[in-house]
């Protein structure tokens, strides 16, 4: 007796020109939605369906996820946070790639399966096939009472309501949001962190849609940013730690899109071979991470970003409000608001799908529905 | 007492036009002596200073790679070789990336450290962090005495003498001999597949360097359209399975060389996200396994090769000879002599060699010395 809560077609467009705007729009309240009533009375986080005891999750002593596209970048986060909160291994796999290279499972791994959709056919056979080999499978999912929620073994829902747009926003923001629960919901069961560690956390989480909502009121400058690059060639994304996938994230949105040649780097791997491609002009792209994490990283950063534009890029940087010591490296600057170090996605990935955006608007292409790609993608 | 056994201004081009050319067709005599004298009378692998105890090693139940750039390629095979041969978890990390991810090492974890030249910097600074986490670290590297293998706890030296040309080629592909006998060693000692069954896999590569001089033999029609794609504004290339880094590495090196905007993925998740790049004419390099080794990997290829042609693109398709079911897609073959699944990279990875550097000679760049490159990082 499952059904979809929401009709697509009933979504409107809201005013804005495109479902992609409108969904960018939303951001704040899609994450406050997933966020909603999840830390319980006596301090404890509450995932949705769950057909798993406490000791199978306490039994839990390797985590892989798998995912496409975008829910793989949210999983290349999540992966910092489950390993950081946990100190137990998480890996993260292409769905497409899983099931044929013969992963190492059993009862005690945990195979988080997310998809907007949870109809991705990659991801419901990289599923099937760990419940095939006795793992525990865990759903992060937009969609009530799809095919990968009811095939596993506990849902953890986002409650970003109906996303149009082919290219993924708020369902990304929400898939972020729905790991970190996950990691701490497996932190607390496993009893490594106290219940008050978790609920500071999930208080720092329930901060970051109004953070989102001042990044969103500080985006014309981003917007013209857009205009202006719209004829490069290509764009490239640097970060380092959750910065990285922040930046694999940027540049698909980007080739998705305005069907621009962007990739995504780990900053310190430029060096070892991509940095060639840089030459007068080439429009780079810098995720910084917040000095207060960890400040060697940012450090870091900022000589990745010196490097870059040493050799004629424009750098395009997103940095914490205040961080006085990256501006003399940006030609742009984007400020984003202080975040704890693990969130700072749900804030730095947002100036990036406004640019992706806009870019493809200028270039006059049809934002809501890039060339080639479906919404929900159910063959593999 | 170390010193480095060959001095690269001795190095001569031996008739070629750039170092990158003389030392791909070297790539048979560097496997070769890679390979040479590490199956003892006894039938064991040997490695080259081993500082570890055979009961050291049966207590690996992980292990992590750790590398840069090309080198990084060669941990994503080995990845396959190692699980596939000793079940158990093997995770390969950008070395600029591991050590900032706090990664969970202990005393049976062991960390495998590949650089060409020992003394890559970010791979150094990794595995000195994984010795202060208590793990065990081997070195794959090719100069004897370098800082890497220096130390480390074990050392597996290539010897594909000196490279000279900024884009690795024959370092590569003894790396990747290299990871094998890593493979087929560790699980020999921990008792995981017989001395037989070792022996055969050894056979089996001392069989791959003549079949690459028959790769290398056929080459004219890939340096022709070579030169055909030299004005290509962009370059794809899809893999699955081990071909995977293949792809990458293919797009690596059209990067470092060509400066063109080249990326690789895995092919199923094209259709997530990047296939919207795809239109008339952009070049699709596509790498297909073997269907000897598992039909179905081989048959989603195919699919993915009709899906890309489907938009427009021009297929370039390196598959087995005699791979009938593949040529219909194909808008240019190049075949490849038939070899184990695991071992394909040795062979596959040659045309995307070729094709890299006679596109960036079309293009007029100095091969052996691409911009903004050096051919040693020694910085982190």
């Amino acid at each position: 007796d499952y059904h979809i809560d929401w009709d697509a077609k009933a979504a409107e467009k809201g005013g804005y020109d495109y479902f992609m705007l409108k969904e960018i729009a939303e951001q704040p309240q899609a994450i406050a939605d997933t966020l909603r009533g999840r830390l319980s009375e006596v301090g404890e986080i509450t995932l949705d369906e769950v057909r798993l005891s406490e000791q199978d999750l306490r039994d839990v002593d390797k985590v892989f996820i798998v995912a496409c596209g975008t829910a793989y970048h949210a999983g290349l986060v999540a992966k910092y946070a489950i390993e950081h909160w946990n100190r137990i291994p998480c890996e993260v796999e292409l769905a497409s790639e899983f099931r044929y290279r013969d992963p190492v499972l059993d009862r005690s791994t945990l195979v988080v399966a997310i998809s907007q959709s949870g109809e991705t056919m990659d991801t419901l056979m990289a599923l099937r096939h760990a419940k095939q080999q006795k793992a525990r499978v865990l759903a992060i999912c937009n969609t009530n009472g799809s095919t990968i929620p009811r095939e596993s073994d506990a849902v953890l829902y986002t409650h970003g309501g109906p996303e149009i747009a082919v290219a993924s926003t708020k369902a990304f923001l929400t898939q972020l949001a729905a790991c970190y629960l996950l990691g701490l919901h497996l932190a607390q069961v496993r009893g490594v962190m106290y219940a008050d560690e978790v609920a500071a956390v999930v208080e720092q989480l329930s901060a970051t849609p109004s953070m989102v909502d001042r990044v969103l009121e500080q985006m014309e400058p981003v917007r013209e940013l857009a205009r202006d690059l719209a004829n490069a060639r290509s764009v490239l994304f640097i970060g380092r730690h959750v910065g990285y996938p922040v930046a694999l994230e940027g540049a698909l949105k980007l080739k998705e899109l305005a069907y621009m040649h962007a990739e995504g780097f780990a900053a310190g791997e430029l060096k070892h071979g991509p940095i060639a491609l840089i030459e007068d002009g080439t429009p780079v792209v810098c995720v910084v991470p917040s000095a207060r994490g960890r400040g060697v990283l940012r450090d870091k950063v900022i000589s990745n970003i010196q490097e870059v534009r040493a050799r004629g890029a424009r750098t395009v940087v997103i940095a914490e409000e205040g961080d006085d010591a990256v501006a003399p490296y940006a030609d742009h600057l984007i400020p984003v608001p202080p975040t704890p170090t693990l969130l700072a996605p749900l804030v730095t990935t947002v100036p990036l799908q406004v640019l992706a955006c806009e870019i493809a608007a200028a270039r006059g292409h049809d934002v809501d529905q890039p060339r080639n790609l479906a919404k929900s993608v159910t063959v593999e």
